[in-house]
């Protein structure tokens, strides 16, 4: 390295560090924490931070750290707040979890007990949901991936819902069903010119669309009943929801004028936020980096709440058939992070600390490798033996992988950190499990807890499991090759 | 969405769809693809893309799509030139390969088998080690979070060399030591001016490293034999090599100077490029976001290569040593991508195609879930079916996962695809293993192709296997918990 690149880092530095304290001062955010009570947790002395009574930092004693936790009655809540008839209607939504989301059997089980249908995108989705006894009218396929098989077992069984991501997937599925002999309850994917479409759905603007649905309709040997679309952006106001929700009820006016179809179905998609967790701003982002001012916590009271989202999803819906005269059709919702996300809990422990120039390093036995949302979304992090005290230093809270990109938090003020203090990453029941893969480190167990009761729904990997799929080397023949896949 | 917004929308469509010709044409970067004999493909007629005269889409049909195909012949050739003793030297280098970068047992047996050892950063990967037969004094075990029980392992086993992260890593070191009674072979990473330095590494300037020095050196339990050093930062030429190596080398003159500790080991780390993989400038990516602009392939004989590196790094150090007149310490290399990136191919197919408004979407059967680092590096795709014809048509090529962050090619001009067609993602022995997850679709199978006859290393995930660590729902017991982790 050159004398002159390094004064100039050397200057760099100094400007940082000068700065730092400076505009972590003028430019701190209003909330930079959601307080633990939000979640249900509470701080009991000597014990740390409890959820129903069960000191977390017990948890990892007793199951092995990392740990996801499940949090039942934070799931049963939300599904009620889902389910319910809004106040003054006759009917509310009929609700389909997005499996992707939070793909464990044993928190889809519990949505299912709790009358929640699955949404899939997958065969191997199919093949869950069936195992799962989850009944053919309570599952709708979406995804532009669907293999042959899993669209032939699906029209086989009647499922409620197949609806095609673009227009090519209606030839597929009118193939099948006149192989098969039923006609599947078909619905169309469409994009509307809000958020994002990219390789998903039909956009309305500029008739595709509209030219889909009538090749759809030529089809003897489709049922089209019904629209499915997404936002895409995350919807956290009433406005994103308003401005949808309205532009896919334009569509359907056009469906009756053109074609003179009356959906039987319309499938709102998801898209709502979890209240708790956001994206990082950009500049929010460089500011924390550079400057190690504070993230800015998202307010879960401005949000959207879900009641909220349905009561005026309903509303919009039959308001605008009530215009028309006529009955508005059965809304389908497709929640994922919004049923999911504020459920569950991710538990880690500090492996080592290490001190640097200018912050220290708190290195975790968790990182991107089980969290990789956190790495554009703010979670909340709590220290679980000490969350009371004063949040006095700068931490960047890295993972175990070795790569500078298992960075979880750039810059976060914590109380102070001893080795073995256990963390806790809230908002983990959306796309960290998904996510999550088995890099130098097995995956952790999940459990859930349940009127202050645990109850394993995951085991942890071990060593073994990381190398069950592989061929013990060298004892593989060459001529050994699997049936024709 | 207003009026305001529509007409801005349209209005920067417009403004793209009009510049897009023009500047695809004025600013087409000099190479856009890499030849397919570069990794000794072969395109013969009829059967399209070969190696060692295999058609690839046979393997597709053979052993199923996705799937990962380990070019043998390739393994060898690169550990050939690790291993070789550079012209006019009496000594080369002893080469660990990076178990986190490619972990398949297959891969790490065939590389132990031609005389690699094992450079491993976690308990898990020390135990695959031991394992599969890597004796003791070929593992270097580095990384930030080393359980206790895997460095009492390590120093129990009398392993090669045990590198300490950071200072406090040495404390843990010493007790573990003093409790084994035996004295392990230690090494402390330091980190230069170079590249990224991060959680990893005690810096050079300052003086910390050499206060760490001083630690180890106290320590009567630790045999302070050696330096690991990463340059962090991908190393693609001479110049990068030669600051990085002499950075290093001048602090061996310090300690020896300092402390009078004349080292036996110099480990230099891994950091070599894969030469027909790079990085994507954020320039580049964004022109191609937007304007369709070809992305620019770099020009992998200008890459350092592995011998070079080699004799270069040797060189280096030997001469630095000769000056001085002492003997150069053994040279330690850890190479991962350089080692296995280009020796590894992923295979998929075309599952769907999407006509869009300006470009058409090809979706595959395989994504980020698979090929995370396609995000952000190039890397060579081949049309294997027909690997000739031009590549008229810019397609958006996305995986099956349903997010639009599933995004393998922003725009990517190919031969016109149909529909079951195969296609190559090259040098995929680097990370995509890893990183892979199980979202919403099983992992692929991984095969050998070796003197043109093919061998199953891993097999397909199954649906079964994705929930084999689950309890079934239902019937686990409230009481039922595992021993205390």
């Amino acid at each position: 390295m050159s004398l002159k690149s390094r004064l100039v880092g050397t200057a760099k530095r100094q400007v940082k560090q000068t700065l730092r304290p400076v505009l972590q001062r003028a430019m701190a955010p209003a909330r930079t924490q959601i307080p633990a009570a939000y979640w249900g947790l509470e701080s009991r002395h000597g014990q740390g931070l409890c959820l129903e009574g069960v000191p977390l930092k017990e948890l990892t004693r007793r199951w092995g750290s990392p740990l996801h936790v499940v949090h039942m009655a934070a799931l049963k809540r939300n599904v009620e707040r889902f389910t319910a008839v809004p106040a003054g209607r006759t009917a509310g939504c009929e609700v389909f979890y997005s499996y992707k989301t939070n793909p464990i059997p044993g928190v889809l089980g519990a949505l299912h007990g709790l009358g929640v249908g699955a949404e899939i995108i997958s065969a191997y989705e199919l093949w869950l949901a069936l195992k799962l006894g989850v009944a053919p009218e309570r599952i709708v396929y979406n995804g532009p991936v669907k293999s042959e098989a899993s669209v032939r077992e699906a029209i086989s069984r009647g499922i409620q819902l197949l609806a095609a991501n673009h227009a090519e997937e209606l030839g597929t599925f009118a193939r099948i069903a006149a192989e098969v002999g039923r006609k599947p309850r078909v619905a169309l994917r469409v994009s509307t010119d809000s958020g994002w479409s990219a390789q998903f759905g039909t956009p309305i603007t500029g008739g595709a669309a509209l030219r889909a649905y009538a090749q759809a309709r030529a089809s003897s040997h489709l049922d089209v009943v019904g629209l499915h679309a997404h936002r895409g952006a995350l919807i956290r106001t009433e406005g994103e929801l308003t401005g949808f929700v309205e532009a896919v009820l334009a569509f359907t006016d056009t469906l009756y004028q053109e074609l003179g179809l009356d959906l039987e179905v319309l499938d709102l998609g998801g898209s709502l936020c979890t209240p708790s967790a956001e994206h990082i701003d950009e500049r929010d982002w460089r500011l924390n980096l550079t400057f190690f001012r504070d993230l800015p916590a998202p307010d879960p009271h401005a949000a959207l709440g879900i009641s909220r989202y349905v009561a005026l999803a309903v509303e919009l819906v039959e308001a605008h058939y009530a215009r028309r005269g006529r009955q508005r059709p059965r809304i389908f919702l497709e929640p994922g992070r919004a049923m999911t996300g504020d459920t569950q809990l991710l538990l880690g422990r500090v492996h080592t600390l290490k001190e640097g120039e200018d912050r220290t390093w708190a290195v975790l036995d968790m990182g991107v490798n089980h969290a990789e949302c956190v790495r554009n979304e703010y979670h909340q992090l709590f220290h679980v033996d000490r969350p009371d005290a004063p949040a006095s230093r700068v931490y960047t809270v890295v993972g175990p992988i070795c790569t500078p990109g298992d960075t979880l938090y750039h810059a976060k003020r914590l109380p102070d950190l001893e080795v073995g203090d256990t963390l806790a990453i809230m908002d983990a029941g959306a796309y960290f499990v998904p996510f999550a893969n088995s890099f130098s480190y097995p995956q952790p167990a999940i459990i859930a807890l349940e009127d202050g009761h645990e109850r394993l729904l995951r085991r942890a990997e071990t060593f073994e499991d990381q190398v069950a799929l592989d061929v013990p080397t060298g004892e593989a023949p060459a001529s050994e090759k699997p049936a024709a896949a």
